[in-house]
């Protein structure tokens, strides 16, 4: 079999099911429910080695390498994950999970509640991050993981990160956190709620059980992912990538097409709607929101975080204006404080929150010199 | 009769025909047409001591005082224009203008087409910066005014005070440009695109002929209005206004409003969709997005504004991020360059793009202190 080098090649997800409901932050016990799982490389025979990849908004368990018929749909962190990559898939063992509630296989909106025989829709329970993390704590019990090398994750997978060291201080020995922060701003949620509105006012929603009759609220996603992207982006960044460029080369004086930047906005909006699900969009953005661990100590975020006891890798991108580097540096100021072991990383990149995905040799760098201390750690 | 303070007070507007058409760039000959107008203070014997008003986006001629039986709503900039006020309408006579194609009086999407007896919508033509100036030059040739003290405006409205500059450079002797940039960003235009794509895909468009369907597209101009307002404001500001307030002091689990900020949001966009008409949103974005003096110059703006031969002053804000300071220092620039005059003031200000319509103490002692430059220039 040939795959691109360094790439983990031919991947297959598989669900793992979970009978017993799960208590959430609602409220409500969930359950029975699936998670939709990925794994590359071997578990080692203490079970030392594993990583947990935690996913960002619109990504999933789909981490690394590709799918058997479609090579084009590499993971989305293939970057950094595989054979001889930052994060070593030679001597880690590194799981993808798709959160619960999102539209990629595991239980979500879109999944057909047993008790109905309709799908959940707007019945499903709006999840937090902290249930996202008990959740993979059940998980990790799967594969009879006691303790992971590492947690990592970019942006909402950064707070995954951050959780888990709170929520099992045990279980959890490096914790990455990259492109995030720990709570988002009033701006942060008002260009999710916009996003939301957009989805909830779109005629085609119908409440959230658009499913039963037989659309889905594209007006409102597209819209969603192009506000949505705009943040993703740095400002000089687009104007590096599109500046004013015409894509006729003169003004239409219409409500068409004039500018490539309205060209590349509709149709990254068009292409997310074609696969995302609208409800699962509306509860990611909320869980994104509540995100706030220093809620219980009075916005202390150094009492908040004294209970963890991993070590933390946290970088930053100089033009995320959505989770700038000042946010990264309360969350390292806040461990510093604890006495906690921090590397910190703030990598100057033009290209704005996006910058987390994409393959800057300095970023990549900081990770493979972290992930290496890590490997040596757990003797992989 | 009573009025607040150093307010012009009751004031009325009205309309001026213009019964010759205009032609516009997009190649159309308009008309005829209407203009809404209002003026304070006295026009001299000379005719030298006229200000005209441009507005931004949203606003009109209203620019100072009330109406009759509504008092509440005031000048959408009163604390700048009135007796005493930094613009002193004791000493200047100011006019102020709602654009061809505005939603205020003038003629517009709205009106009646008489060829037609409907409404122009969709069928009004894309007007430009450029084209309202010409409108507003044929307004002062009405009012018998030659040349004008000062043409002023913030934000789309300083971007008429400098194309004045350059479409009739004997015709203004000052000109000031606040919180405006000499063309958009990529970012700025993506941000309109959405806003035009949310009415553009509301159900309730109809092509730009909602009135015949007796309708108002209201879910996208709500949702314009709210991604435009968080542009307006500074990311602190909004931290500081809002923060994570939480409507009920806690988290509702759906997706109602949880955050101060979202009901704030949602009732800006509420309240703009029950008074603004979304074919003049459309097309006052797209004057936006077009306007670039330096267009017809390769991109060299000092080029660009060779033919200026008006006084400046310009003015930024710190925290204005929708035309950040960088914006107003690049057409300071090109006009030094030019060797022409210019004051420039960049005002340490935490309300964003915003600040330019609040009451900024040394925002409007600049102000003041060059419009009284500028009363001494015309012995006013």
């Amino acid at each position: 079999m040939s795959f691109p080098s360094s790439s983990v090649g031919l991947v297959k997800p598989f669900p793992v099911r979970f009978e017993t409901p799960l208590a959430l932050t609602c409220g409500q016990d969930f359950g029975p429910y699936e998670l939709m799982v990925e794994t590359y490389g071997e578990l080692n025979a203490d079970k030392s080695n594993a990583i947990l990849v935690c996913h960002a908004l619109n990504a999933s368990h789909h981490v690394a390498g590709f799918y058997e018929g479609t090579p084009a749909n590499m993971g989305w962190w293939d970057n950094m994950i595989g054979p001889g990559k930052p994060v070593d898939t030679q001597r880690f063992f590194v799981i993808g999970v798709n959160n619960l509630g999102s539209c990629f296989g595991s239980t979500g909106p879109r999944t057909v509640n047993p008790a109905t025989g309709q799908p959940y829709g707007a019945s499903f329970p709006v999840v937090t991050v902290e249930d996202w993390v008990n959740a993979q704590a059940r998980l990790a019990d799967y594969f009879g993981i006691e303790r992971f090398a590492a947690v990592m994750g970019g942006s909402l997978g950064g707070m995954q990160a951050l959780e888990w060291s709170l929520r099992y201080p045990k279980r959890v020995a490096n914790c990455a956190v990259i492109a995030s922060t720990p709570k988002l701003s009033a701006q942060n949620i008002a260009f999710n709620d916009v996003a939301r509105q957009a989805i909830v006012t779109d005629p085609d929603f119908h409440g959230g059980d658009y499913y039963s009759h037989g659309v889905v609220p594209r007006r409102g996603l597209r819209l969603a992912r192009m506000v949505g992207h705009i943040t993703y982006l740095s400002g000089d960044d687009m104007s590096e990538k599109f500046g004013r460029a015409l894509r006729t080369g003169e003004y239409k004086f219409d409500y068409g097409v004039d500018f490539e930047v309205e060209s590349y906005l509709r149709y990254q909006g068009d292409k997310f709607a074609d696969y995302f699900d609208a409800n699962t969009y509306l509860l990611i953005t909320k869980a994104l929101d509540y995100f706030d661990p220093a809620r219980h100590t009075q916005g202390n975020l150094t009492l908040a975080l004294k209970p963890v006891e991993a070590k933390f890798l946290m970088v930053s991108f100089s033009t995320d204006w959505r989770f700038a580097p000042e946010r990264t540096r309360e969350m390292v100021q806040a461990l510093l404080k604890n006495q906690r072991d921090v590397v910190y990383a703030e990598i100057d990149a033009p290209h704005g929150h996006d910058a987390f995905l994409l393959a800057d040799e300095r970023y990549h760098n900081v990770v493979r010199a972290y992930f290496e201390r890590v490997a040596a750690e757990v003797g992989a």
